[in-house]
């Protein structure tokens, strides 16, 4: 296959437009999707053709596998890019998709099987030979539970293995906690995940989390855009991230780059990825989990190194070669990304919905918005509630940040609370400014 | 001097927004002026502090030396930040700002008066071995003029010394034509620019624009920011630009950019300049003048270098070293800039003031967006007609004007007339996507 014709777009947001955007620029017909809520929305105004896919509940719509293929085939694509979250972690779509003779614009359904369970993924990790964080494979009984923990050692995480992107974990102290927490996880993860299967991970104080970003197509190539740090997070919610990990040693970034190569490699993983690690305060690095997706904050790689990622993306699934090489990866600058959500961090962060009444965008050098609203567009209940993301490149780390605050005093947002206030202040934060922070930072700043 | 604190920004429009971002990122405040019509526009709003200098005509207020002055003195600011166009080429300006005891924010008075007058320029740039286009220096009577028609040939340029930017310019096919315009043009050059000092230069049939950035500090650095090809011009307004040059063989990019640097060398050039040439189908190319400010066009540049112009002139005029050395530019990609002005191209090319009822703004990946207008903004009649300057980055020229077309897709102004459609015209004009393009292509191309 020689390039991709037409593809849909089973997302919705700011990564619709996104994927519409690299679909056109690639000389592709891009298809949207959308719900009841979404009806008008901007990415749908901007598709070639779009689809009434059901209710504005998400599994009436874009959780729907059946609708969406029903969309594909009624509009003659020949791909399907699942953008992220909602279905673009299923192996099931994924295998759907494929099965209706459609490429998917992600990695085989085995890859997101393989890593799509955390305790097999450990295990796929061990065998690459990229370090893990001590920790056990499955746990079912306390007995054995306490087992691990003595050889593992407190405080450990209690984790799902259906979980990820930072949801089905719980951290544990000591034996009492333990006995206290496992039943509870269990029993959370079998209703969150349809699967009750829990590991246990030690914990690693004071750690960042430094993720990898990789490429691989069809013609053996395996390449590594750098690196991100996303340690500015709040209930592993990531609220800012950076690229490249400020103060990382070239010879830690020269050895994680690497593993997250060697593990893509090992599992036979195709088109976009991002190996996350912990990174703890002397750089030793412990693979914690793959996203077999493209991620929220993948602009700040594209500015730093150049490569536009979804469209590598289209390329690979359209089985063609990659357009760069790893020698031709050369990384500029640093970029740092803020999550502009429609929340009040006033009130712990709760969804504020409601119409955009106003949204005047920040511009000039080096800052780049991605976005699916417009002024007089709704923030919907029944999705996430980001508005935009900001990303900002200097030529050095003082430069983005200075841009980015630059930035935020221009970006003007009326109608719904949102997180810019937050980012005003986090932005002049000392321990910020001078870097790293660690994974508990924001909550301790914040004094959650 | 270790640095600013505190800038006027003699200015209004997209580049006043620009120089405030700079000077906030660079951690200086700003200080904006506004005339009557000006008085609630975005960059007023972006600024720290603000002065009212004037009534709406230009020469009433941003054209108004000893208004600005005076602006200057009230907000005890250190320096003046001219912009372009309005006096940013005065070298009166310039030497009024050094007498009150401000710097300016631009070259001395000498280099600006050095090149202000076209004809000294030339002869400048020949005792520095910058090649020019065979002409003539000033000539006042017809017989002068027929004796250097004999030896430089037609077809030839009537240029007015004091003139620049494109204009006081008029074409001549033959000696009855030279004999008709050579009195006209001494009026109109007496009358527009208060010198009807005359000279004459050779047409280079088919030549593109290609111009050098360069950067000079105090500390004995002058370096270029390699080149911009500016050949889609309108009446010698220029439309679209593109660095770097397209298709420029690497000797020919290595000689024009030395010509420049040895150029700005030889005058003792200080802050942003650049330095125009015509370059001909031969790849020869000439020296037609010097700019002595920042351009318009400039945003390009930065988007594939990496360096921030506006920032590099603060440096500059605050006594500190560039921030990069000549082996430390190096270029990545290519990026194009549209005008997106408030005119009408079926009305030939009418100024359509009035007020921005709409304004979508396109995003995404290697888009970049400089304006001074937010929705309900008004495009006055008393200034030019720019709504904003659309800039988009590849990693090479396709992936360039395919990120262009897209953002033009994107992008949507209503309430007054735009070049908008003209562009999306343009930029999938085979003439233009294979590159590269001649001065008068756009005229022919339009039927002007």
């Amino acid at each position: 296959m020689s390039g991709l014709r037409r593809v849909l777009v089973a997302n919705r947001g700011e990564i619709a437009t996104r994927i519409i955007r690299a679909c056109h620029t690639a000389g592709i017909e891009a298809v949207a999707v959308y719900s009841d809520a979404d009806e008008r929305a901007r990415w749908v105004r901007m598709a070639d053709d779009a689809v009434h896919i059901g209710r504005s509940a998400a599994r009436k719509s874009y959780l729907d596998v059946e609708a969406l293929l029903k969309a594909a085939r009624s509009t003659e694509v020949d791909a399907v890019h699942p953008g992220y979250g909602f279905l673009s972690e299923s192996a099931e779509f994924a295998r759907s998709i494929a099965e209706a003779g459609l490429v998917f614009i992600g990695p085989p359904a085995s890859a997101i099987e393989q890593m799509g369970d955390k305790a097999t993924a450990r295990r796929t990790a061990e065998s690459a030979e990229v370090p893990v964080v001590p920790g056990s494979g499955p746990v079912t009984e306390l007995a054995d539970a306490e087992k691990v923990a003595a050889s593992v050692g407190y405080p450990m995480l209690v984790k799902a293995a259906a979980g990820g992107g930072g949801r089905g974990i719980r951290p544990v102290r000591n034996g009492a906690e333990l006995a206290e927490v496992l039943p509870t996880a269990q029993a959370e993860a079998q209703s969150a995940f349809g699967d009750g299967t829990i590991y246990l991970e030690r914990a690693v104080p004071g750690a960042r989390h430094v993720e990898v970003q990789v490429l691989a197509d069809d013609h053996g190539t395996v390449l590594h855009l750098y690196e991100r740090d996303c340690s500015v997070q709040r209930r592993r919610q990531k609220l800012i991230e950076e690229a490249p990990a400020p103060a990382l040693q070239e010879s830690t970034r020269e050895a994680i780059t690497s593993a997250a190569v060697r593990l893509a490699r090992h599992v036979g993983y195709r088109n976009a990825g991002t190996v996350e690690f912990l990174v703890d305060s002397e750089e030793n690095f412990f693979f914690i989990e793959m996203n077999t997706r493209v991620q929220v904050e993948h602009p700040i790689t594209e500015m730093i190194t150049g490569v536009d990622i979804v469209a590598e993306q289209l390329r690979i699934a359209g089985g063609r070669a990659l357009s760069i090489t790893q020698d031709e990866v050369q990384r500029r600058g640093t970029a740092v990304e803020l999550r502009i959500n429609a929340e009040d961090p006033e009130r712990d962060f709760t969804p504020t919905p409601g119409d955009i009444a106003e949204f005047e965008l920040p511009g000039g050098p080096g800052v780049r918005i991605d976005t699916g609203m417009a002024q007089g567009d709704r923030i919907s209940p029944f999705y996430d509630s980001l508005i935009a993301k900001l990303a900002c490149w200097g030529a050095d780390r003082d430069q983005a940040y200075a841009r980015a605050r630059q930035a935020l005093e221009e970006f003007h947002v009326s109608g719904v609370s949102s997180t810019i206030d937050l980012h005003r202040q986090l932005t002049v934060a000392e321990d910020l400014r001078k870097g790293p922070v660690h994974v508990n930072w924001l909550e301790q700043w914040l004094g959650d």
